[in-house]
């Protein structure tokens, strides 16, 4: 289906070159402060045109609020948001019409629906994810208030990795540089990387890694709600994600456990804390207070600019030949995205946990 | 919630030194040949005690059906499964009453609850997994006879890693070493290494790979129910599990889209195929036909047979001594668990993609 | 939530004088041929400002697609509907904007909420059924083509109460009339009786019936979700709505099971069916065949043209002045809010009922 | 499914004359004072043999805890319930297996699901019912510290009627009668109208009416969950309800509504309240504070000791002999039923509305 969440849930709605996109926001508490200016700044982040390094595309993505919202606060009920296709040059894509596109999903939908809006891939397209960058907008107004913060950044492009220790970054740099990766040197070789497999008509794939900071100990489902499993869950649902992993990861398995497992402490504030957090913040599948921590990996985008073997509807042998504008790698984009995922999933378990026990009910 | 699956339904229930633990199954199609010795089968790959390189605890774990089969086919009603707990060495436990142990849920579980069964980690131990297991199987003999197959197996652990071609191997030798792993050399490396630290009185993490194969084209949901994101969650949902990747996953992030595409053919049958799979059997995070393939990392077991610093309830240092029997390496046990896992996320599927389409339905 | 449904699932989203009112539809199957006329006349239907015992409020209640359809069918992605708000003279409200009115959610909105969109109730305004027949026109399109039709009509007002025997009536008197009753005898007495309440300056409740023809034996489900349980909820979430029966309802409790049961029979074509139909075509929580067949009881409209008294915000005594176009009479326009929210009924549990059985799956 | 409730949610499973019955119950806040001698003299009120006017069959009906409970409060993981089945003449249904009982669940079960397990109605059976009653003990306990009481009694049988304003009963009448009615001089006349119908080997309905008091104004959700729908859907879940109606009912729709609304006062507590509760406590979906009361109709019990016309599978004449041990009258028994699904209702709600706002957020 297309809602996530459970108790802070959103649904989203529309195809790439159809009339519009949005999403439903259901059970957005009462009383948030609304800010629109934020909500398009979020989607500013992630809409295309941006840079050099991302698709020509330009799209102007304005976001209008239709319901839930009534003197600048948020009622309770449900939050519209909704945004206007533009620019939409349908013509670039009757190419494709009858012939499916390697490692793209128009034989998987096409098998699946029997039929499907083709233009622009349809509801497959990574346009949708603008609606979950503006209801991710909306949850993180939410945890801000709660004192909750967000960042996510490129970590990793080709053979360029920053340092795997966030705590030597100044996340301010983030926004500074087009590829958003909070290391300027690694920034610099990341931007000449990808501006080379532009020119070479190709794509290439890369790391978001994820911080989130402020999270109260607490938070998570036994046994299957798992904070981790439902953020890996969010992550994976992005397009051209691959892969997930929190805290140590892969690489921690090679680990023994007398290295691996994370002292407990009592800092002079008198707070529980960990020596180390291989943990990545999540212990049992609920929060403990640390920083939360993971990475997601994203393939090379499908879309390339050369010609291709692949078949037609009838399954006859066919060329899709590279045509539009498109991305020579996502991640930069992906950024905001999977802050709004992670923003969307901390929103629903906060809201979910709330009746965790007794003493939270008023007698 | 302790509930997996949306049309295909489990909730589990059950702490690890209570009465029982036990798990419903809701959504199951009548008539499915229902075969208790198979399910028994595969509670026993997964129970302790099996050899030297797991836990030395013996436990039964003998199943017993309460509900939903009659004259040995299912009836679409929920079907019960109850597995009494047995050899309840419950005073082991008393030293953690009060101490929180490092990188397990104690802490956690206590933040969220203010009440806990600390008696072997309670709820968050990984004794609920036999629950899913017995579900996992109940799912499997409906997708058998559906034609979809499932085999997991050990792929790495330490420096010792198998071929990532997996058509090498003969599936038929996972079983026939303690390990779990197809490739015979390779499971006596690693049988060596866990065994040493076993000796160690340490622990090791390691790699659980999985090949389910077929699976029709078509399941998977748009776009936040992608079938990698189901699967997804379904690992990270098992205790210890960090990270997962499906097709080429995180190494892949680093080719380029034209290596990384996967061209579709139509073959002498008349099926399409794609020559390579780096998808992993699934776009657009709907699978297309070919084998859905992933792997988990599952971190050391946290419990070791050493002294480590921790605090108490009430935040003091305090020392968590190592008792107890426990498993040096978690991943030939969790074998059975990643199948169970992804038994339960393609026949939630299966029976959710069932009306996709109108011309599915009787007019 | 503002979801309806499990498998063919609504979500709503507007305030009564906000930007727009709308709604999306989730899990419709892919192949759906789609009427966009269609939706428009049963929205029609619900719109005030039709007839004399209406509410003279004028809205057009025109409503757009955004998405989900293409080539003029469903591609099983969610269709979005959008219905612009306009003539709302929000002014008219500013006198109850500190004030609960008498028997209208204003008080238990802002006692939840602690904020809420007074203007003409908001969130609670009877306005939100648009999006819920536009949804229902959906269901209907779907379900037509299955066979399966609704016939809702209003059976009593005040004393005059039509017969309890459906059969004798011809449902295309239904929207000949302007109170949309099929005996055109008693209607013409009910839109007199209502012409007086009106003049009266009062308003009055009434009762809606409803016939759901070419159901077929299977729909339900066990145990909570009775076909019988998820119709009462569906009109019980109907503005106003005070009751449900089906079947032979409140007054069948007084009969003996010797005259209350159905005896079972085969007809000529060899079809199951019932002598008399005193279940109301749900026999344990699940269609059998017969028209289903059930009543709904509908309190009179809370709005009166005199003034009332109440509090305000403070707790202090209050007076709310009658103003504003109100009914006099809700069943009218009720009809097809009860048609559809059968029809979305119906088609959530020919979604969900579609996995039943193992013979269902292709193998 | 087999699931009711969405924040305090409850699963069960188990047939009439299989293994055992029982339920999970997910969702219970952690802290709850778990008392099982209450849980099973709730179930002592269900149980069969009771008195002359109900069934003579014999159940002891004993419940266990499986999980969930530690030192006697509850943990926050799932309770599971288990009641053992006893007293299985399942020869007694022998003479049912090939032909369907009319206005029973036979046919509809057989025809959904290809397959049933005929003893004693199997799933369909009221049996069920044991393991609400038991689950809905716990919300008891969980709302009872929270204030909130639940006392339904039989308020008609034949013409047997109470009077409708029930500040005039003394609930403590209620079981000291063996119908439990809390009007003495009615209670006798139903006894001995029952035990009449008894005698001549056939069954009668009867309404059950339910005052909850002590809900906290604002529970429910808009727009489709409001209190009323899901309380009815809750009651119509119940076997053999054919009827829900609140406040004023089915007859509150002859009224003005100048006489239907219920006017605002503030009392000498500075306490929100209604000078009437035409309402039944709840408006616009959300309870208003005053006592909640509903009425539920329920229908004959189809099982007579007389032979009736049928058919068998092959859809063949066939004749059903009356057999078995069943109840004249249903009420008496359900009155503890309609309580227990009552409390899962508010329980569930409780539970759902505590993050409506984000003062109801810790920062």
């Amino acid at each position: 289906m297309n809602t996530f969440g459970k108790a802070f849930r959103i649904t989203t709605f529309g195809e790439s070159h159809g009339r519009a996109i949005g999403v439903t926001i259901d059970g957005c508490p009462a009383g948030v402060p609304f800010d629109l200016e934020y909500i398009q700044k979020e989607l500013d982040r992630r809409k295309p045109g941006q840079s050099k390094i991302t698709t020509q595309r330009k799209e102007a993505d304005s976001v209008e609020v239709l319901s839930g919202v009534f003197e600048e606060v948020t009622t309770g009920t449900p939050i519209a948001l909704l945004i206007w296709n533009q620019d939409q040059r349908s013509k670039d894509y009757s190419h494709i019409k009858d012939v499916f596109r390697p490692s793209h999903a128009d034989y998987t939908y096409h098998t699946k629906y029997g039929v499907r809006d083709y233009r622009g891939g349809g509801r497959s397209s990574a346009r949708e994810t603008a609606a979950r960058v503006a209801a991710g907008a909306v949850a993180k107004l939410f945890l801000k208030s709660l004192g909750i913060d967000f960042h996510a950044y490129v970590s990793e492009v080709g053979d360029v990795r920053v340092s795997d220790d966030y705590s030597t970054f100044d996340f301010d740099e983030i926004e500074k540089n087009i590829v958003r990766c909070p290391d300027p040197v690694k920034a610099e070789q990341m931007i000449e990387l990808i501006d080379g497999v532009r020119k070479d008509r190709d794509t290439i794939g890369g790391i978001v890694s994820c911080v989130i900071s402020g999270v109260p100990a607490g938070l998570g489902e036994p046994v299957f709600d798992r904070l981790n499993a439902e953020l890996g869950k969010a992550m994976l649902s992005i397009n051209a994600c691959k892969g997930f992993e929190y805290g140590s990861g892969f690489e921690g398995t090679k680990l023994r456990g007398s290295t691996h497992n994370d002292a407990f402490y009592t800092d002079e504030s008198g707070k529980v804390r960990t020596k180390t957090n291989l943990s990545g913040g999540i212990q049992g599948g609920i929060s403990n207070g640390e920083d939360i921590y993971f990475r997601t990996a994203f393939k090379p985008v499908a879309t390339i600019m050369v010609d291709q073997d692949s078949i037609d509807k009838e399954g006859n042998a066919a060329t899709v030949s590279g045509k539009g504008r498109h991305d020579p790698c996502v991640v930069p984009r992906a950024v905001p995205i999977v802050e709004a995922m992670s923003a969307l999933t901390i929103a629903d378990m906060v809201v979910r946990s709330n009746g965790n026990r007794l003493d939270q009910f008023k007698k």
